[in-house]
């Protein structure tokens, strides 16, 4: 039996108009308070932010992604080189993926561009060759080799790399895809979740431990079979995974049924979720840990995360910033956000300049990370909606 | 007469077996030691680099381009966000260029691809509409308008800039010119000179001090000419600029003619030169200050200066590196050279990572400055010759 002695989870606080929760997350590599924000650092990397810029900004754990790293350095030389946490000069917990998302997002149309909001162009996985039973076949970008990622591959690409936290392998179905195929993916992702528990445990030397996923699409009786799935298994905690809706109240309603199912002593990681408003809807349904590409690739774009805004953010590239000498946020006590006017951003945009997306994507952390700790704060005292005021105006 | 009371320059030793000075430069920013490197921050930022990273890798002082600036985002605006100290969050010494060398580079086949080492490929500024004794005209890359860049208007940007240091307009020939019209180019950047001189001493409040520029090209006897030009003129500090031949050892021997003729109570600075036996060898003749955009770009195409390498570089991208568990120096002392293997940067390149031109050219800058910090104390101690055998080893 697993029973992950170097982690554990507990609640120390609960919000008395909501399911919000404030816990305490222990793994190997430090204790974090929920709920948090996990940031992808997708190639071993969080993209030009450095380690001591994501301590700066208080960042607590952050996540590699198992598919990209399993092609380009590989996991046998992250494990040479001592693992990932050495790799990559992150002493703090870290949370690696599946493989999953990525290989069922390789064509256009699927999981990745609908949780962007993109079109529905078709189930169209070119690079995509064959899911099984067994696992799923795909054709390196790096290469083009085939190669085949099974459940068991997937948890030993993700003991080499040595995160804390694992996901087990899972199907990501996209939102088109009718009911009784999303039903069958989700029984294959529970017997996948099976044999992932199994390969952990002939492995396990106590420093990692597996969260289950909840898959089922946008069907609530598929996410309530596929909760009490993982609750039913020795997971150290559960992810919500997979496509939730079409809109915000879809996804919020299947959600909402989803978590009741969940175990209520694990923690819950909502995968690919996290604008400002997402986490204030998810938090009160229990959610005690997001993650997101979105800080880093708006900052990218020009785009900062603001405190007070309904838009959530601003764009640095709009004309109205040209001769704005305010910084972005005094408040967070950071250079990147303290020290450069958005006139200046705005100057560094317009002229391809590196140092933009640096200072953003830092400030743009530092907001999140912000967030949070207010939001824990909130919890505690059961004000989250006025912090909500706060951080988003009226209009929500 | 301009006597520049916020600036000083005083020479506080020197080598018995060279030129070579340790000097201590005032400007109203602050006081650098010399020799010194001064980094390039273009377009108002050292490319990925922030001023915080900057400082960390102690660095004295940096400059930024006339041209590009006037272009984007403007002088005017510039001035109106409290100057370029304020606009970038640099507060120490600054140096700005005149816009000249820029301009003249505008075609293929022209100075910059020279001092590059490129072919020479012909004199085809097309970009570069005219030159007359007025100034230069040319198209700008932002839209396409055509500029009139003379002697007063390099003056009046550079002062709304409000650099420490400025530099006259000159026209920076090519190598394959000849020898009369070096000649004729020459004469008219000291005619050029002294327009910069009048229009500087309008506005002068002692917050800026004017550099001349000797030129002549490869001519021993033009370069003298200029030489005694410039120290014959109220000049606070000299630059050698232009192309000095198409060899090191050309190179070499026109700059030795060259320093000579140089006012000796003056700061001496090398315009655009600045590899590692650059400065060995130039400091021998006396140069206290060299800038280059070397330390940065070769970051951007994976190359790190390396102490002790014969080749001064080595190039992370190349495969030996894939498994080097190694940083690239921790005598240095900042994260960036001590806590990443060159197996991690090696990886960070191959996946086209950001971070990776951020740490290769943080760790350039603070290995330039290293050397400079060495070089000074040999200078001081007649040691050159052997601290130039640990820079570069036998091989030179």
């Amino acid at each position: 039996m697993l029973n992950y002695p170097e982690f554990s989870f507990d609640v120390k606080a609960r919000d008395k108009n909501s399911k919000a929760r404030v816990g305490s997350l222990k793994t190997p590599h430090g204790t974090i308070q929920t709920p948090n924000y996990i940031f992808c650092g997708t190639k071993a990397t969080v993209k030009n932010v450095s380690p001591c810029q994501l301590k700066e900004a208080k960042t607590d754990i952050i996540l590699s992604n198992t598919y990209h790293l399993m092609l380009q350095p590989t996991a046998d030389l992250i494990e040479k080189m001592g693992g990932l946490h050495k790799f990559m000069n992150w002493s703090g917990p870290m949370l690696t993926d599946s493989g999953g998302f990525q290989v069922f997002s390789l064509g256009e149309g699927t999981m990745a561009n609908e949780i962007k909001g993109k079109n529905n162009k078709g189930y169209d996985n070119r690079n995509l060759v064959s899911i099984s039973e067994e696992g799923c076949v795909f054709k390196s970008y790096v290469d083009g080799k085939k190669i085949n990622l099974t459940p068991e591959y997937s948890m030993e690409i993700q003991r080499k790399l040595g995160a804390d936290l694992l996901m087990q392998f899972d199907e990501c179905t996209p939102y088109h895809v009718d009911k009784s195929y999303t039903a069958r993916s989700m029984e294959m992702s529970i017997r996948w979740g099976d044999r992932c528990l199994a390969e952990f445990k002939r492995h396990d030397n106590g420093a990692q431990s597996v969260y289950g996923i909840v898959q089922g699409g946008v069907y609530s009786d598929l996410r309530k079979f596929s909760a009490q799935y993982t609750a039913d298994r020795p997971f150290f905690g559960t992810a919500i995974g997979g496509c939730l809706g079409g809109s915000d109240g879809e996804m919020y309603d299947v959600a909402a049924s989803t978590v009741e199912y969940i175990h209520p002593d694990r923690p819950i990681h909502f995968l690919g979720i996290g604008r400002i408003k997402d986490v204030f809807t998810f938090v009160r349904l229990g959610i005690d840990t997001f993650d997101c590409v979105i800080p880093t690739r708006l900052a990218r774009h020009g785009t900062a995360f603001v405190k007070g805004q309904a838009k959530e953010t601003i764009n640095l590239k709009n004309a109205r910033y040209r001769e704005d000498e305010t910084p972005l946020d005094e408040s967070i006590g950071i250079p990147a956000s303290a020290n450069f006017s958005k006139a200046y951003i705005h100057h560094l945009l317009k002229a391809n300049e590196l140092l933009a997306t640096q200072i953003l994507a830092q400030h743009n952390i530092a907001t999140m990370n912000m967030l949070m700790r207010e939001v824990r704060a909130a919890i505690a005292t059961s004000s989250l909606d006025a912090l909500e005021k706060e951080w988003l105006g009226s209009l929500k």
